[in-house]
């Protein structure tokens, strides 16, 4: 790219944390005894594809994705006759706000901060990125969240809310994430677009959505990547 | 202190960058060959007078700080007789946009990070403090400013929207600062406080109240002192 950009704005939960590894043992850790045998890497998945139809069902009203998770974990363990006390299940929740980074995603920032303003964009609550962001020792320059725009992505509003506390045109920003649906979002808006394929963002590699494509302005393979095609 | 917070949120213009020397270079260099033999240290500290006065004469409405200080330069040169082109002012206001750090203010941060989540509450806009973080390399994990209350440092809106965001109640988060009406407004609301002392803040050490006091949690000479303080 001849013409960069001036800030790059990160997905979050996917692109730059492995939620899967980290919530599928929080789900063996708090349920495993009580249900032995029990897929958890399906368990997990089918709450991540609530959290995902809970988030596009809100519509205009506002709603934390800490509860959103919640209510979908709720409705889950009811649909499968698991029972867990309410303690348990708020600290089982609460593991979102505890994922671990990719490998490559420290070393890539770490890199990537030098040329660039680095941001995230997140349909996480801003205490859940905040947690993310101390546990994960993420180096980038400011936390972004839909609960600051009121809506979530792939709404508009997020992401012009994003490039307003930037104080940049979208043709100066560049969005960052595994999900496609995402990227293309901010691509209508005039934001370039970095997909990063996360091939065990579900476990298993069949699951994930990996393939690059020319409609995109970067295809990485993981952030070290990303920071090499942007020159860093 | 045995029960030590969780959280600490900084100011920024004054208690972690030295406006005073950043933006009176900028006078200087903008307007000093054209009005030569001026104080430029004073003609900064009506600058920040008149934007105090403001920051706070503007109600309930939202006007931001970038607006602000730039009003007050307007009226500071009508004043004063000076004449600068537009192009010319709009570089000279964003200058409170670069400011530099105190020499302790990333040592400091650096080794309170390790232990303690970190963030701004800044009245300056968003997209000042992301490019004040990114010039002096600061290492919040995020950024809140006034600008996403849609009020100013003292209102009570501001600190509690960070204490929503940080996830955590007003007795778990240290407000930091240089500025006394700054703390005491957090300490109203049940922050706890640390006033740092900052004696170069206006340049002339006659200008600033570096008084330490009981009323505050704790009193630091600076980011290094507060890190001894708060164990790090």
């Amino acid at each position: 790219m001849n013409d960069r950009p001036k800030a790059l704005l990160f997905d979050v939960q996917g692109t730059a944390t492995d939620f899967h590894s980290t919530v599928v043992a929080a789900a063996a850790a708090t349920l495993g005894r009580r249900y032995p045998g029990r897929d958890w890497s399906a368990f997990v998945n089918d709450w991540r594809a609530a959290y995902f139809r809970g988030t596009a069902a809100v519509g205009d009203r506002w709603v934390g994705v800490d509860s959103i998770y919640r209510g979908a974990l709720d409705e889950l363990l009811t649909e499968r006759g698991m029972d867990l006390p309410a303690q348990a299940r708020a600290e089982l929740n609460s593991a979102w706000k505890h994922l671990d980074p990719w490998p490559d995603a420290v070393p890539g920032l770490t890199r990537l901060r030098r040329r660039y303003t680095l941001a995230t964009l997140s349909n996480a609550d801003v205490d859940a990125v905040v947690s993310i962001t101390r546990h994960c020792d993420f180096p980038w320059h400011a936390v972004f969240t839909a609960e600051m725009a009121g809506a979530h992505k792939p709404d508009p509003r997020t992401y012009r809310m994003a490039a307003h506390y930037l104080g940049a045109q979208p043709g100066e920003i560049m969005m960052v994430a595994s999900h496609k649906y995402d990227i293309r979002a901010a691509a209508a808006l005039g934001f370039r677009t970095a997909f990063v394929a996360r091939p065990l963002e579900f476990g298993d590699p069949a699951l994930a959505d990996t393939a690059f494509s020319d409609e995109f302005d970067i295809n990485a393979t993981d952030f070290e990547d990303l920071a090499d095609q942007l020159g860093c």
